[in-house]
């Protein structure tokens, strides 16, 4: 008869170990399909255990489908087919595409994926050795211990209350915007809520992108089905006048560090758009879209106050993420709304469940309440500011450094260098590549939206680049002081 | 000091039977939060034990929470606040338009959100006290010591490796259900991935939903801007003459437990959905998305096959969750594509972020891989089961008992039952409501797509009442045993 010695028991009771392995045993084939197993009382006095035991196991693996009973006769094995019963294959390897941050830069161009290079200025690579593991990892326990029943319950669809008031009080505090908590709307990373935004604001709407910007934003306002328009760039923002002529009717921009130009929006810019929002013209509502994330790592000079702060319309809608200022193991974005947009928002998305766990929120909210997110923003300021600043020496100490003019690198954290070699920005950038950097142009970052025209030059790049002057993207957040170090002769060396 | 006499140990270890009667005792309050444990040598000393069983109960103790040390002076007994050690409330009402679960019983109507009933029947609150907080914890420890450097790395878009391939495991073995983890998806509920399908299949197409059927998924849809059929069901799931007339290219359906209906698609039915999909005259291509939300709750019977195994030919979609089969305060969710979406995935949606925190994926992968998931499920299930009998009994014998028919109470976490009064079911709900008990008929499930007609009742509900005689859906998944006891003599004095 079937017999187990019940050596191998660790902490399971005696049901669960008979049901386990009589599992196992029918999963490896070991029990054939349709055999008869031994009576309850007959296997419990072969095992020397009680009969309750055997039929808990049996009725068990009986509910779950392995066994089934036959009334008068007995529990016999599941016909099961032949699926379930072959070993497994091991996982094969994944080629999927893009891994993919919020505002990872491109890198579908340029080296295949397994040719990676030796420094990576393509990349908004994140310093998150400096996270603050013990403090998380203690508020974690903190959270567990005494907050079991409110862990228990569902998070409501806009985010757990300590949080928006945390994330509420943080931007008065930092940014000199009031706002309500409950104007705040939390989610799984700003992607979530750009599409969220469109089913508020509307799938008939057309919205607008800035290029050169993320491709990525583009891509996604266009998977969500909408029309999308791209505006060209000036040397202050996004071109009014070319907003005017494109008749979109919401804008999504990234005013206080613009990726990749590196420009932050001047107040005179700012009105600018604010006044577009309220012309009179025009059939429906427009609305900014202000994503202001990379905010938090200003280096120097003053801040410009966000147009949210500024707006008295109810036209601007202000998001943010903790991916890039706190770690990318965390997955919490928000957004604030105007007032004006909350009834609206309620009765169309208020159903909709928060995608953040309740878990992670409170374990944020009790990070910035307890002052541990400002104490982290400040260390990845100045750790920030020393990388720059190093990296900045470096390439005016190489060769390049008299061919070469740096701009925007006191806003966040990436800056653009101006090259006169003589050589094109696609040129420079496999020059670059066979050195083992990767570095791209402006107008790798243009919109594909443009990729009609016969002139594949973005025109947006074009009119931000001096006199037609190369200029490359500079993201320097993920390097170490040794790369740093080389980048400069190894620059130089490629391009001279 | 104290002591434990070894007599009631029956066939454990002597570091499990001190593990268990500590723990039992910290549980108890009877050893206090705070208070120092003996030492290590005295106790083994005073126990007759050797030191290396105090020595494991203790570190197997403070692994899971219950006792921390302090160095160079010895164990103490955590400190937990009040929820560990007091009973269970039941979890409060969400005060929040709609709190939203995946799958939250519509709660709109009725009573004002003030208005606590004593006893709701309408909501699928989750008994969450029986998460394994300790287990959970203990892992989280464990992933933030071994795997620092995994999760300051993004999360691949699809989610992590590990997690997407426990979820296969889990699947075959579970569901026999064979598939590649590249196949998976991971997403911050599935709500979230209701929508990323919408992108994958196309705004342009039609999708279907079940009426009776949860609204949320019919109004998930239509936030989207695609338009959406209702389709009635029958006494076997949807109705393929209705699906057909409907011009749907997708439909959404929850064949393992239909919600409320209770309706497990019999497997004649699965046939003629597959065939459905290949049907020739159709110009593009058909989808069935299979939402197989509380599978892991079947009570009783045998799994019938789910969709997904048994189509050849690569149209099913499987989604699941783990919010309503580990706990609400994780937020992951899956889908399983058939092969010849993936490549499709990957150019339309492979460039969006993964929308769960890679640190929860990898606790989750851990969960599962270290058994504790199925050991959960495996416990709830006994727990629910426990709580359907006595729900049923409790029914059963009071003065209702001969009036009504139960449906439905084998496949998952809701049960039907048809009353015969003579009062309609808004007239059984106000009723209920005048008692404290919040409980709704079918019609209340029916769609809201079917509101404009004259005639207002559903007429899918309609087809599954017997002779028109109410139904009402008893959702008894939060409920405590207090409750359940009053519960019939509640209802019989409301109702007869």
């Amino acid at each position: 008869m079937l017999t187990y010695d019940f050596l191998d028991r660790t902490d399971e009771t005696l049901y669960e170990y008979l049901y386990r392995k009589i599992r196992q045993d029918i999963l490896a084939g070991r029990l054939q399909e349709g055999e008869r197993m031994p009576s309850k009382r007959s296997f419990a006095e072969n095992l020397g255990i009680s009969v309750i035991t055997v039929e808990t196991a049996y009725a068990q693996l009986a509910a779950e489908g392995y066994l089934y009973a036959k009334p008068r006769s007995g529990f016999y094995v599941e016909r099961f087919g032949q699926s379930m019963l072959v070993p497994e294959k091991p996982a094969e390897p994944e080629d999927c595409a893009d891994p993919g941050g919020v505002h990872d830069a491109e890198n579908s161009r340029g080296l295949p994926a397994d040719n990676t290079p030796l420094i990576d200025l393509s990349q908004s690579g994140i310093a998150s050795s400096m996270f603050p593991f013990p403090v998380w990892s203690r508020l974690m326990r903190e959270i567990l211990r005494t907050r079991k029943d409110d862990l228990l319950k569902r998070s409501p669809g806009n985010g757990v209350e300590e949080l928006r008031s945390a994330i509420a009080r943080h931007l008065l505090q930092f940014q000199d915007l009031r706002v309500s908590p409950k104007q705040i709307v939390v989610g799984a990373g700003t992607e979530y809520l750009y599409s969220l935004l469109i089913r508020l604001l509307g799938h008939d709407k057309i919205y607008a992108v800035e290029t050169p910007g993320y491709r990525k934003t583009e891509r996604i306002y266009a998977s969500n089905a909408v029309q999308v328009k791209a505006i060209e760039m000036d040397r202050s923002g996004v071109n009014i006048e070319k907003l005017r002529a494109s008749g979109a009717d919401v804008i999504h921009i990234t005013p206080s560090h613009q990726f990749p130009t590196g420009i932050t929006m001047p107040v005179s810019r700012r009105g600018e758009l604010l006044s577009w929002c309220s012309e009179e013209n025009h059939a429906g509502r427009r609305y900014i879209i202000e994503d202001d994330y990379d905010s938090e790592f200003r280096l120097a000079g003053r801040p410009i106050p966000s147009l949210m702060s500024i707006d008295r319309s109810g036209s601007v809608i202000y998001l943010n993420t903790f991916t890039n200022s706190v770690s990318p193991s965390i997955r919490i974005s928000y957004m604030v709304l105007p007032e004006e947009l909350l009834r609206e928002y309620r009765e169309k998305l208020g159903f909709y469940s928060c995608t953040v766990a309740n878990f992670e929120q409170y374990i944020l909210a009790e990070f910035m309440r307890q002052g541990y997110f400002e104490k982290h923003i400040n260390r990845m300021r100045s750790y920030y500011r020393q990388k720059r600043d190093r990296l900045l020496a470096a390439l005016r100490n190489s060769p390049l450094g008299p061919l070469m003019k740096v701009s925007g690198a006191d806003a966040g954290l990436h800056f653009l260098i101006r090259i006169d070699t003589g050589a094109s920005e696609e040129e420079l950038t496999a020059l670059a590549e066979d050195a083992g950097v990767r570095i791209y142009g402006l107008q790798h970052y243009g919109s594909e939206l443009f990729d009609e025209r016969a002139d594949r030059e973005s025109p947006a790049a074009g009119a931000l680049q001096e006199n037609g002057k190369p200029c490359m993207v500079v993201n320097y957040q993920g390097l170490t002081d040794e790369q740093i170090d080389i980048l400069g002769q190894l620059l130089a060396r490629a391009w001279l």
